[in-house]
């Protein structure tokens, strides 16, 4: 056994409680009664750096919550490398569907559940134990390092954002590692080479002054909730098509090889979801393949609904003003920034609102996709390590996830990013019983490990 | 000053307290951790009761909340009036937009402010008070009085409606009245010639197994919230008109005197609903005079829309349940019964839903609408009490709102209803700051006094 796959081994217990410790501590970042619990997380984490050796670790204050920065620069001649994930998470509810408290990290065949534990501090975390199996074993790294995490990005990410724009040169790298990604399996090693973008908007409908009854005014009265039903049926057909004018005018056509990967399907995805989801038939644009419509395809999805009555039992109110949460996840392909997205998103929702309604969109956050090239030096050496660790080369893949960070790597920082996770599909992220396979945890050690080796 | 007059005027601060004292009690129905509550205003009324001097007064259990009864028949040779009211009340969400504690009654330019002043149990105290009046005065009533007050019409008043049918011996009389509606302003003293039934619906979506994440499964995964819309949009289109087969297949055009006085539009009710909903223009089908919308044609409202995430922030779930509180009033001239309708509603439910998701209708009541007779001695003993009162003889209308017990008394009982209440249009029921003018208060007093006399 080598050195460091010793101290792997001899620290197991130590490096799931350290997790489990950092899990307890529910940094809900939306949630602004868990402000102080988001600081707790990030002083955690600093605490971690500076445990494993890296001595100059520190919060860095944001008009929101603070960013942990660590930096290790003692690899003379040695290339840099930017670690980024996150230690905020998603709220939890519905509460009532975790089969354990998301904030009591439980471990259950070989899972540890917890909210976090997959997005993104179970990611985060193992990249520390890397870093320290390395720090022990050799007293020092093989390259230079510096860590960034950030405690918004559940929320926006607007601090980082901020930052990376006004101090690009303290970040200046010869590349990006972002660990919040996953793999198909346990058995097929993944690298990341496409993400998409997103905004995330309300839209809020008013109609008459006040609530009222449905008895005394229903036949004359506006209905908000009618109306958002209107606007979200009209935005988005049952067959899953979009209808913002606008939205494919830049629409650039996937390459031909990507195009040949997701109609062959070679990982059975389109039986994975199916499964995954409990489900008998897929939704969505059916005449696009599956893996096409979760990656290089938009998305328009509801994710709350607010206005009236919803206690138990019957209220038969109008009510005055109804709210709907809706998102649009963005692939690169469409070569519009987020932005211009939400003025057409915007545009279309005027368009078709009744008009016995006026109607307000906000933009709460959004963000840019991205496309990695897989030919960089970068990508080469992860995916080296994945095939050490995982004995097969890893599969290129585009997520249909946004992590807008690696657009800002790309496009500031001008440096190439790798995204690498050892997600699985079935980690219920952002979902009750959250869920990281410890085997994945310490294989990710492994290959972050070799991936640092590697890069020296 | 008569005697009336004299006990009336010199009671006026005892009656508001007693009105009060009830109001806050928070007798919300549908809640049921306010059974204690409910149950504690049902014993208030109870104790009224007593106090006037209607010794024979009880509660009736039932299998949900229950009834309050009393009975004084010792007016012989006079017919028997049945005096129904309800004494539970509405949930007060949205509690923000309060201005005084709902139940706490504070009184602000003449009206009395609390959940329940209007509806219902500032009109059942007025009777109350009423019935008091001509008791201390005369030592007696002019006719027979059975008083039935029930603790669930915000809740579907299933209770009431077992016990009519299975009792209707013991509620045997002569006519019954019903104080639970309103007039078109203080001046303008009215008579209910209709009323529209009513169901209250919840509609149940499921999609995935779980919650799932927008950005892993967006663009497969069926979303519950959006095939809601696309359901609701297809029910009932942006110009008001409900979409559900047979819905129509037995209406009978209203009577042309109704249709003449709905379009001439005597009462200025037009311009009444665009001041008091705060609107530019009224919504629904515009085809229609708005009187006739809001008493002849049905409604499809929703209600409240649950499923997926509407706390602060942004959360990219797409949920695997989402449910809609829907409802539909029901005029009498569609002549259906609301089971009937109900039946029609599932089918069109079934008939509209996208195809990935499975769909559950569940009724959570109904009840049905009823057409009075304008001619009955009992209707022209009401219209006599209210020109005495008013000045003026009363304008006949119909009323938009649901009381389905009207239709179980001419159906079950078989006697000739009055729909006599003292409401304004601005009561804001169901909805915050509901209120209570005092002036109704006590000319509603002194009309129920007026009215008991003429039927004797």
């Amino acid at each position: 056994m080598t050195q460091i796959e010793t101290y792997i081994t001899g620290h197991k217990d130590q490096f799931v409680e350290d997790l489990k410790a950092w899990l307890r501590i529910p940094s809900i970042s939306t949630a602004p009664e868990h402000n102080g619990d988001v600081l707790r997380a990030a002083e955690y984490a600093v605490e971690q750096l500076k445990q494993l050796g890296i001595k100059q670790a520190e919060l860095i204050p944001t008009q929101g919550h603070p960013l942990v920065y660590g930096e290790w620069l003692q690899a003379t001649g040695k290339p840099t490398l930017l670690i980024y994930g996150h230690y905020d998470v998603q709220p939890v509810d519905p509460i009532e569907l975790w089969e354990s408290a998301p904030f009591e990290p439980t471990i259950r065949n070989g899972n540890i559940y917890s909210r976090g534990a997959a997005d993104d501090k179970g990611q985060v975390m193992l990249v520390l134990k890397a870093l320290e199996t390395l720090m022990s074993v050799n007293g020092g790294l093989p390259i230079n390092v510096k860590v960034l995490l950030e405690g918004e990005e559940e929320a926006g990410g607007e601090s980082i954002e901020h930052y990376i724009k006004t101090y690009p040169e303290r970040l200046s790298c010869d590349a990006a590692f972002i660990c919040d990604t996953h793999m198909p399996s346990t058995e097929i090693p993944a690298l990341i080479t496409g993400l998409r973008g997103i905004i995330y908007t309300e839209v809020e409908v008013h109609g008459a002054r006040g609530d009222l009854h449905s008895g005394t005014y229903g036949g004359v009265a506006p209905n908000p909730l009618h109306a958002l039903a209107i606007i979200i049926s009209r935005l988005k057909d049952a067959d899953g098509h979009i209808h913002i004018p606008g939205l494919f005018d830049n629409y650039q056509k996937p390459k031909h090889e990507e195009k040949e990967f997701w109609e062959q399907d070679p990982l059975h995805m389109h039986e994975a979801f199916l499964h995954e989801m409990g489900v008998s038939q897929l939704s969505g644009e059916l005449e696009y393949p599956p893996l096409e419509r979760v990656s290089s395809r938009p998305t328009l999805e509801v994710h709350g609904i607010t206005g009236g009555f919803t206690g138990e039992g019957a209220k038969t109110v109008i009510p005055a003003v109804a709210k709907a949460k809706i998102s649009l996840r963005l692939p690169p392909d469409l070569q519009l920034k987020s932005q211009e997205v939400f003025e057409l998103f915007k545009k279309a929702v005027a368009e078709v609102a009744p008009t016995d309604v006026t109607v307000n969109v906000i933009n709460l956050h959004g963000g840019e996709g991205v496309l990695v090239a897989s030919d960089t030096q970068v990508m080469q050496a992860a995916s080296a390590a994945l095939e050490e660790v995982y004995g097969k080369s890893p599969v290129y893949l585009r997520e249909g996830g946004s992590i807008p960070i690696a657009a800002l790597f790309d496009e500031i920082l001008n440096v190439p990013v790798v995204l690498m996770g050892f997600g699985l599909p079935d980690d219920n992220l952002h979902a009750p019983n959250e869920k990281y396979a410890l085997s994945q945890f310490f294989n990710g050690i492994r290959t972050v490990v070799s991936f640092l080796q590697k890069l020296a």
